[in-house]
């Protein structure tokens, strides 16, 4: 192994709009070594989320940015291959922040321990991990669903809408769902249990949605904004809450559309309506992870909530896929492999 | 009193944008009767509030327009001057729905006596009234202020903003106001003890608001919108709350404004900075009416809580000091006296 490399992909550049093939590079970086008390861990899935396009960016976010020639962040799972700890070792399987590389170092305490008999490993970055807890907590906590409401959500096949729409099930609400492609709508309605999926690109949207709410929309879990958000916000009934998840149209954006301003006119719909509105990253419910992995863990394996993955081998697939991520074009979580999954 | 007339302000027409002294009329109609089971009441104070503009309006909202040619409703304080219910006797002061009119018949359970040895019967239509209300469910229930909060408070020397800020200094946070003129900025600060107050008519309003907030602002009660919240808006902090009572700027308005359009930028801040905006009117917690009654009549008596009026004699004066509060011009809760207060 000394003459191994830890094959990386860096930052290379802040892209002005939407990322291109050269905002990033691939990099042949030297074997990483455990410093004391550090683990060496080789990476088997690395994440790509929609949210690390703001990581690209200086602008000011809840977050700092990933300086030019740094490794881009992010979740990853893999296996222990050096250092020890007290409470994990070596051959154990963790989910850390590794980022895109294919090996990493990390303190135990920033490293949790998997165990594969419990659920597949990658679920750890999707299902039972980051995404899956998104849907939960902001479902739960800021939509408050009752049975009964209707619930729209965006990106619906993605691995945090698909979620989120599968726990409105559980709660007994109406839940219609958005995708950008009807193959998509198809898998929500049919495999994801949704009462109905419409494709957001269609050119009836606002009628189309109407239709399919009639009751209006109670709750909307926001994870699109654009043309989305413009069709589901005339439907918003008095009290409806809105989490704002994320905004995935917007994140290539630089500047603001052109008018009328309808800030003003929102605010009027707050009010009016009594519209709850209120943005929300995921470590803001650090707290509930236990509760999550419970009651979520509980959920997959009665097959009350599904997922779809979308795997991808090596990394040097990742700056393709991540432009294409923020375009729509993967369907289910997509994870890059960067070596085999001994555990399937 | 056979010969008596009710006199009556009538909505005579929907305004378009601005109210003008011919969206109302005067009118004398015959003195009611009490029915079987209600009671007649003679008006003292009338109230004027903000939110009578949307009643003026057949658009949209949480409440149904007031008809053309009907009687403009309101929160009034009368006393009984016939009928007979177990509860409420002739003589007594009470607290009803009574609208511009001079006479008004109702069921007692639509009616709250008034100890006027408790506090002043105007205060029921104010401080202790749906104003003060607002202020006490909107800040404690939306805003959640905690010590050490910058909180900043929109139309400060109304009667909810002087009150909102108010309960924001026994809850120990930095109190900012904004009003209308510096008359109004100079009583903010030295009668209602605010940390600062700016004029919002200040041409450097968002630099010197910037000042005023040196650790920026953790809760912005909003009830005037416009240039007012485009100052408020870049300032606030992560995890920001902000209880939408009113957007007073926009009530005249019939348009967006000219773009660009800065709705999709402000869902982007809401999720970076995970802002929670949420309208409310006051009925929406009327369950806490007894606790609000129980707590700021025990403000207001020890003093922590003051309250300025501004009581204009006669209900022909309605029309003119209706259009002068909706731009801005009154200073204090607006009452109109339509018969002398024989408790002072």
């Amino acid at each position: 192994m000394a003459d191994a490399v830890n094959r990386q992909v860096l930052l290379a550049s802040r892209p002005d709009g939407a990322p291109t093939l050269e905002s990033f590079r691939i990099h042949d970086a030297p074997m990483p070594e455990a410093g004391a008390g550090e683990l060496l861990v080789r990476s088997l899935y690395l994440s790509l989320d929609p949210y690390m396009r703001g990581r690209m960016s200086d602008r000011a976010s809840y977050a700092d940015p990933v300086p030019i020639d740094g490794v881009m962040g992010g979740g990853s799972v893999g296996q222990v291959i050096a250092g020890s700890a007290p409470d994990i070792a070596i051959g154990d399987y963790v989910l850390g922040h590794g980022g895109w590389q294919e090996f990493f170092t990390a303190k135990p305490s920033h490293l949790r321990r998997l165990d594969p008999d419990m659920a597949p490993l990658s679920t750890a970055l999707g299902v039972l991990g980051m995404p899956g807890m998104t849907a939960y907590c902001g479902l739960l906590q800021i939509g408050k669903p009752k049975a009964g409401d209707t619930l729209v959500v965006a990106a619906a096949s993605g691995p945090v809408g698909g979620t989120v729409g599968q726990i409105g099930q559980i709660m007994d609400c109406r839940v219609v769902g958005l995708a950008g492609s009807d193959e998509k709508c198809a898998y929500v309605t049919s495999e994801l249990g949704f009462d109905e999926c419409l494709n957001h690109r269609r050119p009836d949207l606002k009628s189309a949605l109407a239709a399919a709410c009639p009751a209006g929309i109670d709750v909307y879990f926001e994870n699109v904004g654009g043309h989305v958000w413009d069709a589901v916000y005339p439907l918003l009934n008095a009290f409806a809450r809105v989490p704002v998840c994320g905004v995935i149209s917007r994140y290539n954006a630089n500047e603001a559309p052109p008018g009328p301003d309808r800030m003003p006119g929102l605010m009027t719909d707050v009010l009016i309506k009594r519209l709850a509105i209120r943005g929300f990253i995921v470590t803001d419910f650090q707290g509930l992870e236990g509760e999550f992995l419970r009651g979520m863990g509980a959920w997959v394996r009665d097959g009350r909530v599904r997922y779809r993955e979308d795997i991808v081998d090596g990394i040097e697939q990742i700056p393709a896929r991540m432009i294409g991520l923020l375009g729509g074009e993967n369907f289910g979580k997509l994870l890059v492999r960067t070596s085999p999954d001994p555990t399937r």
